[in-house]
């Protein structure tokens, strides 16, 4: 697949259908968001209205036809809901939680549970469902969501900034995902700015940054400066635990909070330098709290530069992944026409 | 102008002449580069193979006008020089140490000697010569360069840095230059990496990278810490000669040197991280200087990285701009094909 087959605007054109105002009458498309916890589906009709949704459980799952099946299962029983056959099924796209060839359509390397190597993804949709197929990394799914439905509509350069567990980036230019030539555009985690050690972490370990403003990392900068004395919050908070404290007015989580938005404005502002990007959205379990947007954004509002990036949190939330693959799955359902009833 | 007509790959096929193995029956193109001290000139055929060159000196000019009028003369001994008139010029393209708008060819600001500010420098070539123009800015002409002729030919992604008084960088994305939605993509020297202030400074002063590893900033390190006791070498060195002094042995030197390199490799580990980009040429006074770069590469290699961007010094060196003005020059002849004789 080309860049030129991924534009993410121009089906906005070719998907209005011109024989009828039924859009499900042309079939349908799935969008998938594989997770290392959860696998999540959606249907949508060819306009991309999701008309209905599934979840299933991924924990202790490694093999990849596994997954596979469990799509299988999930999308048979969403037609079910419908009313419909596999017939009526024009096209899928999945994302998957690590490095992925879009061309080729294969995932190499996830960092997540199910530790895969250079599985043919693609291919193995293809071969289950004999519909056209493709995937994707799950966090450039989420900057091609929220450019399409989310926070960064109608911006044309844009990166999306997912914090969970892990940090990386998803980076829209000229309208485009920006995938990079060894398909890792984007791996911000590994970021070195004032704050973070002054080399690079060894091959495995968490990211510089990430150890830092990642989800583990925050847990891990609490605990180092919890004492009894200094906090009446407990000692084991998650990320967005500490930051809800931090809200409600507790110093120490505030002293957090504080130095986790500031490591992220010297993250955005290095990124908005290379890429003069205007628009960073915030998304992940713990780049969604509004906590760490409003002190990031007031960090790089009151810094004396002409480089001012706008920060947003994600409206599309969670789902981010999953409409961005709906996406892709409407582009290819465009590029693969319906075989006309004879 | 759009991106794709900025290809600069193109025209290797476009430019073979069909009728005549003569390219200089065709026509030529001239390439500026336009400095704060200096403006060069080169008079390219249409294969790109440089006929003449000349320069001249733009110290205490300030009006575009006049530069305007350098550029005319120059030409005018160019062609001389080649027995040629002003009717055998097909294209120019210029190169400003600024912001450059090079769609509407409006340079917006350089920072430099000549302040300007929003001129229309393509119209006014345009205008006095009568001839199609371009402009952009040098950094992105010296990438540009070095992709079409230099150490990044036959490389699809790769940053040229060019280090003198100040650092930026260009960029070059699936063989494209990369400008930024403002125009002023690849503005590192104001980049925040370990070892610099943990804020950007203020709009006007030296960007927190540039001050440190800049010529200037250089020799300010440089200053901060010589005393008659730790070196034989005097107080008032350029950075060339510092870089020189460590490679003689220098300790005090070697330090500076040390410490350069290191920022660098920060800040080449930080954009590799964003654009999943494999290359890095170093250009400019300071960038020149291989004590840099082999500096920069060892700290680099001996990472225990999985991104091991590759460094480089450039090939075309002072010159890279002007090859980046006539490659675009050449792009542009090629768009505008000449009127055939009656």
């Amino acid at each position: 697949m080309t860049q030129e087959q991924l534009d993410i605007t121009r089906l906005e054109q070719q998907d209005k259908p011109t024989r009828t105002d039924n859009h499900r009458e042309n079939g349908y498309v799935v969008g998938v968001d594989i997770g290392g916890t959860n696998l999540r589906l959606a249907l949508t009709d060819l306009a991309g209205v999701i008309v209905a949704k599934s979840a299933a459980s991924t924990v202790g799952i490694r093999d990849a036809s596994v997954v596979i099946g469990l799509i299988c299962e999930g999308i048979d029983s969403l037609l079910h809901q419908v009313s419909a056959s596999r017939s009526a099924l024009r096209a899928i796209a999945a994302g998957a939680p690590g490095v992925t060839n879009v061309e080729d359509g294969i995932v190499i390397a996830t960092s997540y549970l199910m530790g895969w190597r250079d599985v043919p993804f693609r291919a193995l949709l293809e071969s289950a469902l004999g519909i056209p197929a493709t995937v994707d990394n799950d966090v450039n799914l989420a900057a091609i969501g929220e450019s399409w439905a989310g926070a960064a509509k109608g911006t044309r350069d844009f990166v999306f900034l997912a914090i969970g567990t892990g940090v990386g980036a998803g980076i829209i230019l000229n309208g485009q995902p920006f995938r990079g030539m060894g398909w890792t555009a984007g791996e911000i985690g590994y970021m070195l700015v004032p704050g973070t050690s002054d080399k690079p972490a060894d091959v495995g370990a968490p990211g510089a940054l990430e150890s830092i403003i990642g989800g583990e990392g925050i847990k891990d900068q609490w605990r180092r400066i919890w004492s009894k004395d200094s906090t009446p919050l407990p000692e084991d908070l998650t990320a967005t635990e500490i930051f809800d404290g931090a809200l409600q007015g507790d110093a120490l989580a505030q002293s957090i909070l504080k130095q986790t938005a500031h490591l992220l404005a010297n993250a955005i502002y290095n990124i908005a330098l290379v890429l003069n990007c205007p628009l960073f959205v915030l998304g992940g379990g713990v780049g969604l709290h509004p906590a760490l947007r409003n002190a990031t954004s007031d960090i790089l509002q009151g810094w004396g530069t002409r480089v001012k990036p706008q920060v947003l949190v994600s409206t599309l939330g969670a789902d981010a992944q999953l409409m961005g693959a709906i996406r892709l799955a409407l582009n290819i359902a465009a590029e693969h026409p319906a075989k006309m009833p004879a």
